[in-house]
């Protein structure tokens, strides 16, 4: 067994489910808050969580992380941006002046841009180097990569997280640039969900009816030309790629097994925790879905893996920058637990007038 | 003409709809950045409102102000706790221990907190005393307030927003805390929108079929008692009450006087908005709504004022905790603008393949 395969069946060991008494806790915690209980509705679904996953509810430490590669299958014409956008975008992100630059440095976050196989190479001192190739192949006339590439991008993904939890990080939102990769996203989505990739691909504004037939027709060649196995998740990933699609998946792995919550981007990084989820189920409850966006495939995914996401804001840039932005509400659900009085520490607070009532969920608020 | 009522006829006279030029500018800058036009949804109308309010996108400085009073009709039973709930409340926010203390300093938010009317004096020294009365008469027997009390809680936000904007607080979040205030949220909806009291009393969790019937009750007492013209906005205040609802009212029009955007919480502050519009309808460019809680009557304000919230998280506390939750959000919509390269300032990144495309918005992030 490679080293890759064996970090791979080992980190997957590791993945347990939540703990299920510290989520419980938690929410005795914030039960005993000077608040009507449950009036913090999802952001106390959201602070047990965390705690199910942490085991704990200390102040959590972010860090973002954007892994970006590049996909042969661009040379169908998939995109309407030629292939060195990924390559000058990297350098935008570990410039600071990236939308993702931003967001990550308002949320108080560490921004880590990993290269994964970006076709030119980044020579940015803030990008790190963990290039498994040149981009992919393209994926439309045979796989995307050979089977122990996928394992090596899926590996890379599972060191970053390991790492980065070992340096105390405790809260991972995760995101991604690549030229071509909704195409790959709606491979990766069509094959494991089953559907039609009419059903994932996505329109979005501009985009004309003959663009988007073509980029249908390109994932049904993808899909044709390819045997998929889709019982294989891994097989599956390195037939339509790409590379920072198995890092990402990595890091989901990784994130799960060293208890650290995941944060959800958008459409591509749902495929990759789709993967993810195939290859160890419980990884799910270490997800957080930040927001949806409007490609289709993106709710089909998000409901696959029985998520509900914080926010629908129309946003569809990638980068991480929908995870960006959820990290000050996930730290806010854990700052209330942390600082906030219980109702008997508040002075004067009398009870319910209907003694019957006291534990019972209020209409409004204290109203 | 008294001092408040002059106040008031000035404010409202300073009212103008938002600079349609900063808004389009601020949308021009977004469009020049590093990312595809549009692919930031949301968080772009965010920037370009506050924009056309502001008439700039300089960084903005937040303040969190809750106001606070009780509720004759708290009489009736409306509610599940006693009136003394609302001074205890009032004290745990100033003792920075209460849910929207937390939020506000997570958001690095000044807190104000204000006594409006509380029964019971605060006398915490971090509570602000605008006090009206020892709380509102029971609006289920008659007015709850007089004309002249109603135009003086009015007039008292309007002081407090424009004292605030003096003192360059750019960003206001508004909440409140008053036992038995969704019952007068309720009645002064269900006048203002013209619709049965049932369709927007709440339910909520744990109420059961008798305590909402006897609820819609006391709301359909509140409307037949009063005589409420639903063209005199400011009558059907003083009828149905509070003073903390007046004061949110002064707030949005003060705000919206000084070019200050408002960032509205719940149902009650939703009720005081509705009240605003109608004195001031160019007041509603000024509002955000931050999230729609599960009470039934703050979906049909949030649709009649044409405001589609940042969020819906289930929550129904009150005390701006999600107007507060809101403001980080706002706050990276304008670092975006601010902070993001331009496209042509990213070295070699190249344009779109197909020229008559370079306008368009493209249909996912750069992929």
């Amino acid at each position: 067994m490679t080293a890759d395969r064996a970090l791979l069946t080992a980190t997957l060991a590791r993945i347990e489910p939540a703990d299920a008494t510290a989520a419980r806790m938690a929410q005795q915690a914030l039960d005993a808050k000077a608040k009507p209980p449950r009036s913090l509705g999802r952001l106390e679904d959201l602070a047990c969580q965390v705690a199910g996953i942490r085991g704990s509810t200390a102040t959590l430490r972010s860090a973002v992380v954007v892994c970006a590669a590049d996909h042969g299958v661009a040379d169908e014409g998939v995109s309407a941006y030629p292939q060195d956008v990924t390559a000058a975008m990297v350098a935008a992100f570990a410039s600071g002046r990236a939308a993702v630059s931003v967001l990550a440095r308002q949320a108080g976050a560490r921004l880590v841009v990993v290269d994964l196989g970006v076709r030119t190479r980044t020579d940015h001192p803030g990008v790190l180097a963990r290039r498994i190739g040149a981009g992919t192949a393209n994926a439309a006339r045979g796989p995307a990569m050979s089977r122990q590439e996928a394992e090596r991008a899926v590996a890379t993904g599972i060191e970053l997280a390991f790492s980065l939890a070992d340096e105390d990080v405790t809260l991972i939102a995760i995101g991604e640039m690549g030229i071509a990769n909704t195409t790959a996203a709606s491979a990766l989505s069509a094959a494991l969900l089953g559907v039609d990739p009419t059903s994932v691909c996505g329109r979005g504004t501009g985009v004309d009816d003959a663009r988007l037939a073509h980029k249908v027709d390109v994932v049904r060649r993808m899909l044709a030309v390819n045997e998929v196995d889709t019982g294989e998740p891994l097989s599956v990933l390195a037939a339509l790629g790409g590379f920072e699609i198995g890092a990402l998946v990595g890091l989901v792995l990784g994130g799960a097994a060293r208890r650290v919550p995941i944060v959800l981007d958008g459409f591509i990084t749902g495929a990759a925790a789709l993967i993810a989820a195939r290859l160890a189920p419980a990884c799910v409850d270490a997800m957080i879905a930040s927001h949806c966006s409007p490609e289709p495939g993106h709710a089909r995914i998000l409901s696959e893996l029985g998520l509900d996401p914080l926010f629908s804001l129309d946003m569809r840039l990638g980068e991480a920058s929908g995870a960006a932005l959820a990290l000050p509400l996930i730290g806010s659900s854990m700052a209330l637990v942390q600082e906030m009085a219980a109702l008997d520490e508040v002075a004067a607070v009398p009870g319910p007038l209907d003694e019957r009532d006291a534990g019972a969920p209020l209409p409004s608020g204290f109203a």
